[in-house]
């Protein structure tokens, strides 16, 4: 009988504008030992996010960068099979930052365990993982909405703005996404409730923003940046609030994106803009996890997920997050 | 014996890039007649500020354009001459919006009394007037600096900068200015008190700035954009908060200038960025009157005045601000 081997991704080469696959090496090596104090993961689910191409460049940022020939960075869920730690027994779930591969060895220090009677395990790195953490903070925390205020979200329908625009629905917003495609168009207004989407593809976004916005804007949640940032800014209202989240339409460009300078219109609306990292609101993490998953209990929280299977399907799947082609939010089935 | 007339400045033409003399007009008019409830007030001094020149676009902003043909917006000080109200009386001191011209008739209701006991009346114009309220609530309402913090101000020896610098070193902070020339750096250093100066004409910004603030950028009150906020941007710290008060380098461009983004700072740092305007604190100047008068008292805060004299000097001094041409608080004196 052949041994099974643990299966990984690793970094080949440093993105040159938009990834490639062959940036991504599949490689088969032995299953890693824990060391005393460790456990060893067989890894179940794998969450593919933008912000791991920002690791892949060789510049320091809030992170330490992917080295070529390392197993890439991700968060993920796995089940223990072996543990040199009274902390954590085989069978236990856990979530925490895996990589890319199908076993992993980690100190239960950096790992979660996650409980599979409350929901499926993999919601651990979706809806009640860090892509709705971050859609909490970066709302509650940053954009601060008000009843009646106008919250516009960009790529809507994703893992983080489908979350955005579910929590200002219930904190008694006027909510309007903007996405990709009309089932995404759809699927925010008739499965989740937004009032307004928009098709930045085939819109006029200025017209669009001003049927949508009747009103203005007074808080914009921003995942993509670029030009669709600028549409949304020239409608904002005073005092407005941008809660700056992510801006994946510059993370895969060959050189920087010129455009006209913005700062004078936070001068002119008295507005606040504001960069957030998930991670900043670590302690609170706990206190957003509940109130999410009651809301979803009480069926006010909706969520879609995206489910590519096996591990070498990774990179397909993460080079086509940046054209858009995810609908939900993005996961790999590593193992059943 | 000739009548005294009012001389008045009226927006020629609106400037098309940097404003020229000859989008100004001098006339000489009758000198207006109050009506019941109202004061002819008898112009002293004329305050000249960057936030002229977006008044004279053609362009709903903030607040409503200068027309072609009008008299241009600005604070003065005058002295009242003729009263129809019981609110005033001849030869009160007061402060409002009266316009570049010699006299000037207006409701009490939009005026402020000056005591001239306590200062000379020309401060309400400057050290103890608008300029300075901007300073004392951007920089400690919006940039929030905390003792041992490194703050940097650009167009660090004007009206609004000298006043923030000084209040930064009074919170305790390192405060390191930009200015353009080698006598404004001396300036802030020996006269002010700041701890580092940078000339942006001479210097190599990106290696001045690292020399300058070896602990980062916490707090950045920008009174200029363009550029010299490019570079400040590129070295502020995690949880910086970047006060927009300002943007003096774009106000006269033909066409927007094109930058890189750099709102993935913002993300990358955690950091603010937030515009104001001095009307949003209005109801708190009271209070930062008196705190700026203590400490002018104390000795703890200093000031320069840069004086023009005569009206019809007016454009050409403003014209002169816009290439660093005053030296501090710009000011026309209209009559003795």
């Amino acid at each position: 009988m052949e041994m099974e081997k643990n299966v990984q991704i690793l970094l080949a080469s440093r993105p040159d504008g938009y990834p490639k696959e062959s940036d991504f090496q599949v490689i088969e090596s032995e299953i890693p030992k824990p060391l005393e104090g460790e456990v060893l993961i067989k890894v179940l689910w794998l969450s593919l996010d933008p912000y791991m191409r920002g690791r892949m460049r060789d510049e320091e940022s809030y992170a330490t960068p992917v080295a070529i020939g390392d197993v890439i960075v991700g968060g993920a869920v796995g089940v223990v099979v072996n543990s040199r730690t009274p902390a954590l027994k085989p069978g236990d779930y856990v979530e925490g930052n895996l990589g890319w591969q199908s076993y992993a060895v980690s100190d239960p220090r950096f790992l979660r365990v996650v409980d599979p009677s409350i929901a499926p395990v993999n919601t651990a790195l979706g809806v009640l993982g860090m892509p709705s953490m971050t859609a909490y903070f970066g709302l509650l925390d940053v954009g601060k909405p008000s009843p009646g205020e106008t919250v516009v979200v960009s790529a809507a329908s994703g893992a983080v703005g489908q979350i955005v625009g579910q929590i200002a629905k219930i904190m008694g917003c006027r909510v309007v996404g903007i996405v990709g495609s009309e089932n995404k168009k759809s699927y925010i207004i008739d499965d989740l409730g937004f009032d307004y989407a928009i098709n930045y593809k085939t819109s006029n976004m200025y017209e669009e923003l001003q049927i949508a916005c009747p009103d203005g804007i007074d808080v914009y949640f921003d995942n993509v940046g670029g030009t669709i940032t600028d549409f949304v800014l020239e409608q904002i209202n005073v005092g407005a609030r941008i809660s700056v989240c992510g801006q994946i339409s510059q993370y895969n460009l060959q050189k920087p994106e010129l455009a006209k300078r913005n700062m004078w219109i936070l001068i002119r609306k008295q507005a606040v803009m504001q960069g957030f990292l998930v991670f900043q609101f670590a302690n609170r993490h706990e206190e957003a996890r509940k109130r999410i998953a009651n809301w979803i209990d009480e069926g006010k929280i909706k969520y879609k997920e995206d489910v590519v299977d096996s591990l070498e399907n990774a990179p397909k799947a993460f080079i086509g997050m940046f054209y858009g082609e995810n609908f939900g939010k993005l996961l790999v089935r590593v193992s059943e």
